[in-house]
């Protein structure tokens, strides 16, 4: 049957990037008569805009009914002004929970090629190659009860619910260690089980699953030292594994590590292999409309969706080979950009990947 | 009156770092004639196995009847078993509650003799000079109701309550404002407003009492952001003010891009000027005992005692200034080591000061 992809642009640069995602796309399934079809919609501030809500009814049932979705990015300071209920952020949030994309893969993976655009001192990071798994469907992000309410006093107190169940916690548990087992077999647990009750189950979890694989070498570590080792020394770590809320803070800084945060896709994938795939980096407002900003963490988005989603492993090395190219040949974005290569466009650094397909 | 300071040593290298501070502080009583005592307690790990609990309601109220507390650190593997409620951790929460230390300062800035030792490339950290304000007594560290409970699928489930009311953040707001004002005037206020209602509501307060310093240039940052901006670009921030928890991720992130995290004191301070002064550093059960810790976070720390709890401008400068001295005659411990450089112990560290003074 023909595979459904919905593909939603987003706000601010997500438009542009996208759109040469869906190049990439075309061009594989005209070349190699895969039977993908897809589809666009609004979604984040630009459905807003057009509809007063961040995601439509409409949307939501097409995301459903769609085997994969291609998201560009949301939000901008244009929203900020709303509530969170409304904001285009609360999209994202919407889409993860309803399709129950709870395992988040964050991979940080330092290109040979942009070593120098790192901050951390090129012996730290070269060759680094960690997996961020966060959980992504529950936590604080989706606790009740939250809100703003007035206490006893007569005193406004704002308050989020920080919870996990025991099921939860064990099917990203299984996530993470089904990936170690195809990497290096090394799995790092953050918490803060010294303070947070949440995270002592969370530890306790984690370690009885751990019992179902062995061969998997599993630690601990608080959030804080995470944070800190992440800085100190990355390579020490294979996959990671944590909540939410502290996987969104140390994917961002792991990501960040490897100075190509514009290079790096994200999968979110639900128990079945559906998955929503998109670039870690945001919707980058100062930027927008002006054919900038580097599409090759959304076109490895592309590639990620080919490999999780549709097994068609030999065309996701295909892109990801393509990519490795225009790196090799000098092509870069701003982001990305040092001396002595050559700058291009979006637009431009599209063209490039199609060439090197 | 007789100025009367508790000191706290702790856990693992606790005791020796603490050790040298004391000499310090012994120094300055003796040459300056200064009007004050001190006495020593077990908190932690160390009063657990002595009493059953982590902190005495005695050594409690001695902390309540001092005018300053020197804390060396707290915890380690060997307490890991217990629960929360009594685990060395727990000491230092309830003296942060109970004494109501809720205004947290945690500099991180370079040592321009450490200079090679941080992670990052040296032009993103010469002259790093951060300081970030944690909120200490609230948030999802005392938010009530919090536990493992079972729920109505008969699963078990971890729970804490991510709480702030006005008047808590409007407090912390005042202090990191203030410190503001005696540096460059930028306060970077991180929460996660787009996500997380408590932190819609610190973003309010702290807009609000920025009204109040007009002089300060106030932003916002999402947390995730912020961890990314402190890889890539920390010298961005002046003073940054934060929650509990992203503070205690943020402030382990930022004193670790500084190579000198053996180098940082802080100071947890109530409303009063009563403070608790601590290394940020932990407690390093794997080198304890063997005369290898770096003991200048602690001697800094009485500096800030000196400065921020009894008003004694000069003397902290002294500490500051042979801390600076001993740097540039090369000596170095273990975790600030480099080539070239003078490796001495924890104690010849401590006499290199002491003559420096
Ligand atoms: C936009 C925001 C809600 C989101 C998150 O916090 O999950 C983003 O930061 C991310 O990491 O995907
Ligand atoms: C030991 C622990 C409870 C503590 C905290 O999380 O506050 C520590 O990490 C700190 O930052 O002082």
């Amino acid at each position: 049957m023909t595979k459904k992809i919905l593909v939603l642009p987003g706000d601010g640069i997500g438009p542009e990037i996208v759109g040469q995602a869906t190049r990439v796309l075309d061009a594989l399934i005209a070349d190699h008569g895969l039977d993908m079809t897809y589809e666009s919609a609004l979604v984040g501030g630009s459905s807003f805009d057009e509809h007063g809500v961040p995601l439509t009814d409409e949307v939501l049932e097409k995301a459903r009914q769609a085997d994969s979705v291609l998201l560009g990015a949301v939000g901008g300071p244009k929203w900020e002004q709303y509530e969170i209920a409304v904001r285009p952020e609360k999209a994202l949030l919407k889409l993860r929970s309803e399709l129950k994309l709870f395992g988040n893969l964050r991979p940080a993976i330092l290109y040979p090629q942009l070593a120098s655009a790192s901050s951390l001192k090129p012996e730290l990071v070269s060759g680094l190659d960690v997996l961020i798994v966060r959980e992504l469907t529950g936590g604080i992000y989706f606790g009740q009860p939250r809100g703003i309410r007035t206490n006893n006093n007569g005193e406004r107190e704002g308050f989020n619910t920080y919870i996990y169940s025991e099921s939860e916690i064990e099917r990203i548990a299984h996530v993470a260690f089904r990936a170690a087992m195809l990497r290096d077999k090394r799995l790092c647990s953050v918490d803060k089980a010294n303070v947070l009750e949440v995270t002592e189950l969370w530890r306790e979890v984690m370690t009885r699953v751990g019992k179902e694989y062995p061969e998997v070498e599993l630690t601990h570590m608080y959030v804080d030292n995470a944070a800190m080792q992440l800085v100190r020394a990355p390579k020490q770590f294979d996959v990671m594994v944590t909540g939410n809320m502290f996987g969104d803070i140390l994917s961002d800084c792991a990501a960040m590590l490897t100075g190509s945060i514009g290079m790096l896709p994200s999968a979110s994938l639900d128990a079945n292999g559906k998955g929503m795939y998109e670039p870690i980096h945001g919707s980058a407002p100062d930027i927008a409309g002006q054919n900038k900003a580097n599409p090759l963490a959304t076109i490895l988005s592309v590639s990620m969706m080919l490999r999780h989603s549709f097994g068609e492993e030999a065309l996701a090395d295909k892109i990801e080979n393509a990519v490795s190219t225009v790196l090799d040949q000098g092509y870069r974005t701003g982001d990305i950009y040092t001396d002595g290569m050559k700058l291009v466009s979006t637009s431009e650094m599209g063209d490039a990947v199609l060439a090197a397909l």
